[in-house]
């Protein structure tokens, strides 16, 4: 049987491993929405917002590779646009569907609602343009070969696509066919000549590091990279964006490289070393350590998804896989040097004792067990978290270069849907929970079970320390009765604590580990108890705040 | 003493009416957002998301005539981009002042937080433009000029602006000045032709009645219209949009058009009237009873902004207040024939009967007093409160047009945040509650009181209705226990209520009528609890999603 415009695309999303799309239905996309609804493969999550579906998305993709979302025209693709922007930002392969309306209103220039009222129905695609990497209007004629540059797009850029569906050509049989586009081939010579002269670098080499960053794992390769690190025997440390993206216990990891920042030690291993190999890690501000970071590009090999730069010369298609195998390959172990990596030191503060960083910070990363999925929030609690020293297999992700607060709640949601076996925890700052914390409901809804950390410290603790008056107005949030918010919003048998002194935390985390229900601890700190990097954050973020 | 770009325009934008500008702070944005919540003369009213603020200030817009919202660059701004295309869908000029990075990393192209990580700045200003009229990134050199360029395309078009300040210069003082630009005179010429145009119309029709629209309100012309409708003695109706844009209890209002879908008696007057004229009003589908309004083009002239219709004929630069007034002053008082409005008939139901459209719609309706502000989400809820005969100077606002479900919440927020002193009544259906649910604790932060109503049918029900299969999975939505949500969001003192029969929800009602604080009042009905013009739509929109 002939599948329709959206059945067969649907079907080559299931192909490449996307097994739910996220989304909020709406009249224009009723033809996509029923389609998702009605499949036997995929599962339609339905989610408070178009922001949230996004976001979770997003977080879906961070465990799986892809994800999908889909929303209606107009109105609803315009509310995710922040969360595909985050996408694109962050290297994740999501697939934004969009009803739109059909193609008599779209020629006839009607005026409809979710338009602007002026007849013209191309504009929120071309909106979309800049924070998508490539784009289509889907009809029976294209869909099959359009659908195939677009997955071939999304995964090789490892960016967010945007897929139009007019209403009626949506559910037309789709015409002809097309073959999956294979990824490219690194091209032989260049991948031999860089193998070559990182091998050769190596070789002259007393000290060597690598720093991962974040496009390792975005494009799937961090299997790869602990083979040749496990081969080599090469130290690694990991970036801000790039935190987990191998495994904190292993042997070889010495920590996160933060610039001048925190972790001197780590710093002084990876700027002393004579050879550094960044892999995926662009140095942007905050895997920087805000542009503190000082790798001197003589002794630097910069190693992206597609080409890699050596000195002054970038060498274009080489392919991070097949570097990554090939070096493998040619790379006797050696015992490099290397440090073992710190930790957030012993768990401070008891009883009574207010709950300071000091106290906090450890104890959420003692709280932490094998193979968790971290989602940390931008912001104060993610800035001190991230440098805890995490248990085996336990997976860190935050939204480190798009920042955008609120992003962390929905994520925990799209990772917990990814992972249902795997126990989620959500850390956040409440200023970055209320953007989004409807999403919370889809937890309870879903069945799923996760820990959420509400560090509630009365405002926008990361803004105080960064803007000019901490004390000024638009700091302030509304107060709220956070541990009300899981019953309110359908999550039924949830635990939910507030604790304000170490023993309490102490007791909640204890209930916690053993709960069998979703847990929401609210954890209420003075309004200044900062982590160390943030307390450093506002002097240095200064040169990128002034002319 | 001179001011800084950001105090200049702060001073223009009090000068034009705004006293709150509504925001998520950011750290690009500190200096806009210091200078906000450093002035004497507006506000900062902080929000819990961006897309919740936009929607506050273009509820806000609709009680003041003018708005503002402000937010940091990229993750800030798209999320707020939706709020500001229903602005421009609907006619609200909205200030979106956006915070960007200074000049050195804008010119350095610097991979910081918030971007893309490609160097490009310009994008997401680019992203705004088909949502805004006008657009500018304010310098020392440009901003007195331009600040006048904005207002005046703001206010001449009823559409939103977008102003992106670059951190570093936001603070530089001023350069220069300029002066306010004038709205444009009539074409003298121009106004007399069509003012005899319509008085010649006029002497020669047995019967005639005005229909208004949106943009009465909108273009701040209401009284005006309220003058020629009292002088004149002409009759009036109303399309959805423009629902209530003059006092219903006026004697020469007629009722709502909407077409052959409702109110066959209006229909009857409108559609067999010698002349219509259609003042502010496009024919929109929701506007028209999805396009079964049929207005014969030789017995209407089509009253805009700026330009009139008559006939085959369009003339340019007849400003509308002009008009009104040339009409005020022609035309002599006459008895024309009209209708009185129908109402929603009596409040049916009682004691332990279920709450059924019957006893829903009238109660609301008899619930609302004189003077409210009647904030009606899109839905079913919107769809039956809309065809109530509103109380004296009763003011019902719904996004018509742009139909951004989540809407309602937030714009109640930014509606009874301009008029302190009315009752602000939020209608939503728990569907659309859910998307910006958060706001509520704005309310209780500001020390607000609406009275809100929650109408919980147990999903979408207008989607239910509009869709294939009604029981479709994507209807569904998260269980909430709403009544639950005030206090969680720190409306502490609330009157929070849940009804599920006539008897609850009158007790509910005669509760709320002599409350001093906030009210919200959970209304559980039938899953299929639907009001006349949501039944009749599914027919109705065939037309539109049919190719």
């Amino acid at each position: 049987m002939t599948l329709s415009v959206i059945e067969h695309v649907l079907m080559r999303l299931k192909d490449i491993g996307i097994d739910d799309v996220f989304g909020v239905p709406g009249d224009y996309s009723f033809p996509v929405n029923d389609a998702i609804a009605n499949s036997a493969d995929i599962r339609w999550i339905g989610c408070t917002n178009e922001l949230n579906a996004a976001y979770a998305a997003d977080g879906y993709a961070r465990v799986k590779g892809v994800g999908a979302v889909c929303t209606t025209y107009g109105v609803g693709e315009l509310s995710a646009i922040n969360g595909i922007a985050g996408c694109y930002a962050e290297h994740l392969p999501v697939f934004h569907l969009v009803g739109m309306p059909n193609t008599a209103t779209l020629k006839g220039r009607k005026l409809v609602h979710h338009s602007l009222g002026n007849g013209e129905f191309d504009l929120f695609r071309r909106m979309s343009e800049p924070v998508v990497v490539a784009h289509a209007v889907l009809t029976p004629e294209n869909v099959a070969q359009e659908t195939e540059r677009l997955i071939h797009a999304a995964l090789y850029h490892r960016r967010p696509v945007y897929m139009g569906f007019p209403a009626d050509l949506a559910l037309k049989p789709v015409l002809g066919t097309a073959q999956p586009i294979p990824m490219p081939p690194s091209d032989a010579a260049a991948l031999a000549t860089v193998t070559d002269a990182i091998v050769a670098a190596l070789d002259n080499a007393k000290s060597a590091v690598i720093v991962a960053g974040m496009l390792v794992g975005r494009a799937g390769h961090a299997d790869a990279l602990a083979r040749l690190v496990e081969g080599s025997g090469l130290p690694f440390a990991t970036v801000f964006s790039g935190k987990s993206v191998l495994d904190e216990r292993h042997p070889n990891y010495i920590g996160m490289y933060d610039g001048a920042l925190l972790e001197p030690e780590v710093r002084a291993q990876v700027e002393g070393a004579d050879l550094v190999i960044d892999i995926g890690a662009p140095m942007t501000d905050f895997d920087s350590g805000v542009f503190t970071a000082k790798l001197d590009p003589d002794r630097t090999i910069i190693v992206g998804h597609h080409h890699v730069r050596i000195g002054s010369k970038t060498h274009a298609n080489v392919e991070l896989a097949d570097l990554l195998d090939a070096l493998s390959a040619r790379l006797a172990h050696r015992d490099w040097p290397r440090r073992t990596p710190g930790s957030l030191g012993p768990v401070k503060g008891a009883g009574s004792d207010p709950i300071d960083a000091a106290a906090l910070y450890p104890r959420w990363a003692a709280f932490l067990a094998p193979g968790d999925i971290v989602i940390a929030e931008t912001g104060t609690a993610s800035m001190g978290l991230a440098f805890a020293w995490l248990p085996e297999g336990a997976y860190f992700q935050n939204q480190t270069l798009w920042g955008s607060i609120g992003w962390a709640t929905p994520a925990a949601v799209g990772a917990a849907v990814a992972a249902p076996d795997r126990r989620t925890v959500l850390v956040t700052g409440e200023g970055s929970h209320q953007l989004t914390v409807q999403e919370i409901g889809q937890f309870g809804r879903l069945g799923l079970k996760p820990v959420i950390f509400v560090l509630n410290n009365d405002g926008y603790l990361i803004e105080r320390l960064l803007c000019k008056d901490p004390e000024i107005a638009y700091n302030d949030l509304a107060p709220w009765n956070y541990t009300e918010l899981p019953h309110a919003l359908g999550c039924e048998d949830w635990l939910a604590l507030r604790v304000t002194t170490c023993a309490e935390f102490d007791a909640a985390m204890d209930k916690a580990r053993t709960a069998t229900s979703g847990v929401y601890i609210e954890v209420v700190t003075d309004r200044y108890a900062s982590s160390e990097l943030a307390l450093k954050l506002h002097d240095a973020m200064q040169a990128i705040y002034k002319a």
